[in-house]
């Protein structure tokens, strides 16, 4: 054991995405598993391995207590689970006022493609005269258009207002409905359900002759895997509250 | 002057599709342009100049009457123009009854690759759970989806009901407004507008764990010349009325 | 128990491919699972249990013997297994030529899509100036290009020579060595490797103007699925031997 | 005739880049096109004009003379002719020297498409295992694979190198020769070329389950048009020499 690994505790480990954050992190040279924690477990385990950093892929329900516990602890957190609002950051940022050495990272998305997909649609769209997004999911999936299409959209709109961009063109006149897709924001989101997909969003941009396409294919859960570890290795240089792994990642 | 060239006329010479038609016949081995004709020339010139085949690109208005003189004087016709009704087309086989030997050509569509792509997909459409229909255009297009897009819709409607095919899945419970596309014959159509769009078209077909997409690109009017080509090359072996190119393509 | 349904043995049960087709027939309705056999099993359950069709998914070493005794058997056979060369076949021949009522299905590829694909790429290759074949794998795979790609490759180029086509369009005249791929019977083929692909190919057609794109992805296992249910399907009506389950699927 | 309005003078006006050039300054609100000169005409009349700046679309053999008289009469100018060298750059640098408020932009590529695509991709690069690049373009193209594509494999691989990532994984160990593109810098690149392609570029990452693409297409000269008018709005705030369109742009 090398004293340079970061010492790892895994709170929901034998979940679907958990057990595989536990894999992700025993085959990774600058990390050690030292704790997997799950439902019936004690957290103490946590403290008494000296774990360092905890990352939480638990429930909404008991979030909360594990994140008041570490923080208690000085143990720092890479969150992956949902239902954070204004209320419960609230909470956080007084829990780690009291606690300033601690760090906490709440993040939706730990896919790094997804962020940069985001991140770049935003930045080339007051470029281009059109925007529009496609998204492909399984057709199990019950929201149309997903999360992820939505908050791009949000993005997109944004930085086109910001950069006081025209209304974009569209002299469609007849239409069938629902044809031209959803409106978010002014940007038209598409969503497509077919089975043998798995979760897929392209950003169509266009101008005068050209168009500028990114595409993000996630097709298995392990692609959460290098975003958790980018959380994991940056979070003890990050103490407070932090909200977007976006924040940890070098976006140029 | 070899006699193995098929001696053509254009009606519609100076028009945007008609003028590319002139282009490609003249860079062609195997054909010969031998009379130019656009509104205010003598059609008698195709008469005079021998032509075999005329290829029409004109004018609802006109298309008739030059129909009626091409059968009358034994030209074969490839014809583009639109708005061809029933009781066009039985007017016109009445005419071709009184010479048999004339064969007349109508096809909404010159582009090979559209009528592969909607082709291909009827054919494949009955292995598939899911089949899907994104179209793309360029943001000055009237209507939304385009044609083609329901027109494949339609083919791959069919073939899945000729098939037996079950209703596709979907579990879409909460939706924005327009998100899953316009349902064309249950079968879901997706518009996509933006700047620097020409015409483009996928077909997306999914099974358990795999997806098979057909995609159509169209760039520019020259996509109309091997297509018309192939009518000029093929209408002398097909007397009588025929609607559609693809019943004089090799189509496995 | 219907009457009704396919009743199916599986051969190579505990094996990667063949443990997921067990789950396959046991989902599927019309199709019953009597016999689950491995090495080491006495494959004489498949026929105290009834079996009509086998599913053949085991070792090149195993699967004449397990072929020789369906056969005597009078039992059909949907096979997987690689390795089947002319003396093989030759082989397998003369025991079906003794039990006329059996069928065996020699297969290399299971996948409708890549059926689908392949076929739909040499309908078309003779309608366009060039064809080019572009296929992408996880890192992981030792042969590059994919045997999919070379052999549509060859179906491409024997479709192209028969239609007389011209030699495909290239000026050129400064390459990178390898920039333009390897060159199978004059199509050329591109391999790309990367960490997250599993199996995907796409034959990009084009002429004048356009393009044609048929593309396969495929994402799991699962996707044999399908395949394998129309060989037990067919099978019955097919005695002696096919090769290719394209013999058995209605390709247009 | 507006005062806010950027004089605008076009070397090379009759060239087809230049004239495109011109439509598009003529067509855009904030600009105004004040004179159109080509091989013969005047270069005074830049002066007379009031052109207060210069785009050169001309030929290496004259660009020179025309920067020489553009900075000693303090205009300046948005270069899109090629063949800048070193040598070529420092006399520039000195001409500046001595007309310091003169701009000159010397810029490879004005197509703000392929200028985001080269910085995703470097920005993205480090974050993935797996980096390779398609081209793809019209079969009269004599190079292979294309400059951008280099650039991008270039960029790429200084991005990687600077972040200290692994090498790239492959386990290809039977290949066709060719079959997996050329290795600009470490990293692959594929050369497709098929008639009705115009100028395509994709980039390719990938990482544990999941795959980024950034795509763009120039289907039309007319993509050149906002790169242009980018360079002319910006280059009086930009005194002195500037490679590189990108130091113009907002790029996140």
């Amino acid at each position: 054991m090398s004293d340079a690994k970061i010492r790892v505790g895994v709170l929901g480990a034998r979940g679907k995405v958990g057990s595989e954050i536990c894999k992700v992190v025993e085959a990774t040279a600058d990390v050690e598993l030292v704790a997997a924690i799950d439902a019936g477990d004690d957290r103490q385990e946590l403290v008494s391995a000296g774990a360092q950093v905890v990352v939480d892929f638990t429930h909404p329900d008991v979030v909360m207590d594990n994140l008041e516990f570490c923080i208690a602890n000085g143990i720092h957190a890479v969150v992956g689970t949902t239902g954070f609002d204004e209320e419960r950051l609230t909470r956080l940022e007084g829990w780690l006022a009291a606690n300033p050495a601690a760090g906490v990272l709440i993040a939706p998305n730990f896919s790094i493609g997804a962020i940069l997909m985001m991140r770049f649609a935003a930045v080339a769209a007051p470029h281009y005269e059109s925007v529009e997004i496609i998204e492909l999911h399984h057709p199990t999936k019950a929201d149309a258009p997903s999360g992820t299409a939505r908050r791009t959209a949000e993005l997109v709109a944004a930085a086109r207002r910001d950069a006081g961009s025209a209304p974009m063109p569209d002299a469609t006149s007849t239409s069938l409905d629902g044809a031209r897709g959803a409106d978010v924001d002014g940007v038209r989101v598409h969503a497509v359900r077919a089975r043998g997909l798995i979760a897929h969003q392209e950003v169509l941009l266009g101008g005068p002759g050209e168009t500028l396409t990114i595409r993000h294919d996630s097709m298995d859960r392990a692609s959460f895997g290098p975003g958790v570890l980018a959380g994991v290795r940056a979070i003890a240089a990050h103490p407070g509250l932090t909200v977007g792994l976006e924040h940890f990642l070098d976006l140029g």
